[in-house]
């Protein structure tokens, strides 16, 4: 069997399930890191690895990777995911009018907040994306995940693991140099990514967690969020997975609401299929809906592309997803 | 005015106010940042020390500070903190059913979360506490923190900031080693932290992110919650206030609910009155909850009790705290 | 002092706050059951007036004024008012699956939902609105709804009062018989409901529930919701607050989010006047998005305007408002 | 097959499974109302019985059967199960204080709640209940309800159905004269149910709504909730079942977390037998966590146990149970 064509050009734009089935039986990670394993690639981050990302620390600058967490944000409500709702328990102006009961002057503010955990920046856990009803490793999807959570690969087991070299890959500002954005639908390539990095001069290999910036987020805060959610959007193309997999990185991110380029690359209806073959398959963690505005801007100034990246998931019990601050530490 | 006593046995049990007072107008920060300063005390943390930080990442190893986030924690609905709620929108039982929807096999499963803000590992923001209904800077607390949230020193301006020089101080270990486990209600004093930095042959400076175990979360996973949420705790004692604020540390966190010690150490009715004095007059950033407990042996193992901390809180527009995990990158 | 226009053409439309005031001193009605009164014009429902209600059930026909409560409502965000967010703790699916670790076959399904108390069909309780500063009945209105909620008159006050007789006002079918759909922006006069209870041959009087039918939910549904929560809608005059103060009605509800005309009836920045007369001043109870499309049919059809209205609020301790399924028992 | 036994002490205690199938198959209403029936006992009631339910309105008061929506609730998060959260979005503080930027003096409180549709008085629905694996009418269980919620049974169908005559039993009053509770473990059986309703003269029939008071609730409010939620309670024996069918009642209520006896009737492990007979198998609707306290009075002063009851659920899409504020109109 040949391998999976990396040219867009090549893909059967009417055969999502073979396209698919191709690069999830070509790229699977299934085994490789034992039967009990509920990290997937974030095992090619290793100690070494994190040692020498701290010595990328040279200006001691520390640039947050997250969107805002508020009632403003993208979300319409598409599979109930809303945008976040905060609430105060206890306030100043309570505390200031002597409302609170406390003794000897003190006062305090409180405050709670529902939101789907994939509401803004975010890491998608292993048990997020499900092919053919399996999930990572090879388990049933029904035996991992159900009403209680993921009772098995859950976001809480990569809570003291995502730390190591960060790279920006800056396609927006390779491809378009005079916006810095990717039109939507634009589908980032093999030959985008590798000429991006060699443009860049910085190398990707094992254990990296690799940041894409399209643009589209500076688009989205110029001319509104519009469908950022769920709508059209540059990505990566389905046509990736195989340099997905052979990096050996141990994470990828991108500024867009979805990872991959939508519309999806078929003529037929599709949803997310890199999706498909890279988080149950290969076991690669996804974030989205990232903020790389600044750090595009950063890196653009120094040609400065690699960092220290801190972005270990709050350890939700049984999540397939975390609310995340990543922070770039320069 | 004599500074105010350090020495607990000299505190007038009798008057919380006029204590408080003393050590609010003693140690008051407002102005020192500008009249427009949101950060307080984290602007000690500057960019070199971040960068020395750095260079104490010698093992590459993560340990993660945070506590898990479920409905097995510690709270009881004290002011409406309850446990977080974490439900799934979609499941692998779901997709391995077929119940879903999709085209070409993909699954997915989706989940939502409720939860106080301060349910489990958190800073405190600069308008979770009020003296005299006055807020960090000399602000009105009606004028920061109303139903909208805190408008002027929400959680978000942190999010780029609380990267430094972390520092444990295992006052548990360094008091009793036998148990390594500080008995609730024990006041920590200024002469236990510097005896223990003595001890543990660190220093403690400016910008430093200081994590005081107490041992007692290793007693709650034993023994219970308890009455861990509120309830009686080693923690620091009022008269640390001055040593809080001459040792320029950027933030400060414990092991337990509420940071100081409980009881607090009147005999008239009296409510966490070190807050009253370091976060609206400090301008100090507090963490309560965190899990020390891998910190603390691997400390104990390697003798070395500083590391790069990487802390950022998520950035939830007008928060007055975060739930966050809190990496220590040793 | 001559009593407030109930021509709409006579209103000084540059001036909201002294029709207000007008309309608020004029129709005031402190103190008319007490010091202490949670209920305000609730109190004019009386035991005879629900007696002879019950009787008015012939059919035994129950219609339910309910919208439904999911995340196809109209709500957007404003002021974080999200439609309500239903997620499973527990399903059929886990159930067949046999996941849930239950003996002799029993399985379950459980659920909890998030919601704004005013995201769909609901009363206003009575600590909804303040007029300067003020709530029902002369209380200060920072004494009354606190961030713990409304201490004095929450919701649960009226749980086991609005019991009553109901009268639909089907305005939109007397004034548009072709549509039975009042325009966005028409303000329903004095006149206007008086022709219509005459048309209909129904007479309003003291402790009756009015039902003011404009038609626009039948507009929305049929044309997308659109700005339905807080756009242009028919609704009340601000010159029918006489009305409602002298007919001595115990509570009105309509079929729009708002309850009044929009835009409202100044060329100044103007929000809600008829609310601020006539919850914090006369003490109404006010429902809104109530579903009055199956009953305006019925009424059309057999010419009945009148039913027992059931109509009780969930007594959500300290609420100022609730979801409510209000029947009519025809 | 003879009848199952309405005699408890010839259930075989060491065979639920056996037990609970006998009576599944007895009486079993599957088709009954058609296969596409989503009401199930619900549809006993029919008009006639909802017009003669109004005649016995004659003093015109209502009693509100609902226990209090709040934190201070008998819930302990079993399976996610807490106590309603309500939180406040905007304050008659805010308002007084001027910081809600709103025109011509007007001011607002809204709220919002999160809260398990079971926490507090509430209805299951039909799809709460599956027995090995089946829903109401013979449906598979997850074909109904899936992470979507109910997608056929769901409680919005009855929206406008639960208005009928309600019948007190008030057992507790009827066994234990003296204190008018049943102790905690007392399994009710036929002969209570019946030497009651004959004691009460009262007979019961088709379409009823009963109420069956066990006096639990006053016990939890004099001594504490202790184990309210989950623990020990007095309750319907599972010998009840046969003449919850032929008494073709539409419903049935008590005012205990799990409206049959706990713990249940066997010596094995066990969990709400007599749900899994009713709920799938009969198609009855329950109710639980009711408050009768202030309706036993009243019946026991008055002697008349029967009223109007109206007691529709709110329409959630898709909910398996419904918050409810049930009133008996007398």
């Amino acid at each position: 069997m040949s391998a999976p064509t990396e040219n867009p050009a090549e893909v059967d734009r009417q055969n999502p399930e073979a396209e698919i089935t191709a690069r999830a039986e070509a790229f699977r990670n299934w085994g490789r890191w034992g039967e009990d394993d509920v990290l997937g690639t974030l095992n090619f981050i290793d100690p070494a690895a994190r040692v020498a990302a701290a010595a990328l620390v040279r200006e001691g600058r520390v640039i947050s990777l997250a969107q805002s967490f508020d009632t403003n944000g993208p979300q319409k409500g598409w599979r109930r995911r809303t945008n976040p709702v905060h609430t105060m328990t206890d306030t100043g102006v309570d505390a200031e009018r002597g409302n609170q009961g406390f003794p000897h002057g003190i006062g305090g503010a409180d405050d709670v907040i529902s939101m789907p955990l994939q509401c803004s920046t975010q890491w998608d856990g292993l048990g997020h994306i499900f092919d053919h009803g399996m999930a990572w490793n090879g388990r049933r999807a029904g035996d991992v995940v159900t009403s209680e959570g993921d009772l098995v690969t859950g976001i809480e087991h990569a809570a003291s693991v995502i730390v190591s070299r960060g790279v920006l890959l800056d396609v927006g500002r390779f491809l378009q140099p005079e916006t810095a954005e990717l039109p939507d639908g634009y589908a980032i390539t093999v030959a985008d990514l590798e000429g991006c990095a060699a443009a860049q001069s910085v190398a990707i290999g094992r254990g990296d967690i690799v940041l894409v910036r399209t643009g589209q987020l500076a688009r989205a805060r110029r001319d509104g969020w519009g469908d950022y959610a769920g709508g059209p959007a540059p990505g990566l193309s389905l046509t990736t997975a195989g340099w997905l997999h052979r990096t050996e990185i141990a994470a990828i991110a991108t500024d867009t609401w979805g990872f991959e380029v939508r519309p999806n690359e078929f003529d037929v209806p599709a949803f997310q299929p890199l999706h498909q073959v890279v988080i149950p398959n290969l076991g690669l963690t996804i974030g989205e809906m990232w903020d790389l505005e600044e750090l595009g801007s950063a890196a653009a100034d120094t040609g400065r592309y690699d960092f220290l990246l801190s972005a270990a998931p709050l350890p939700i019990t049984g999540a397939v997803g975390s609310p995340i601050n990543p922070v770039a530490i320069l």
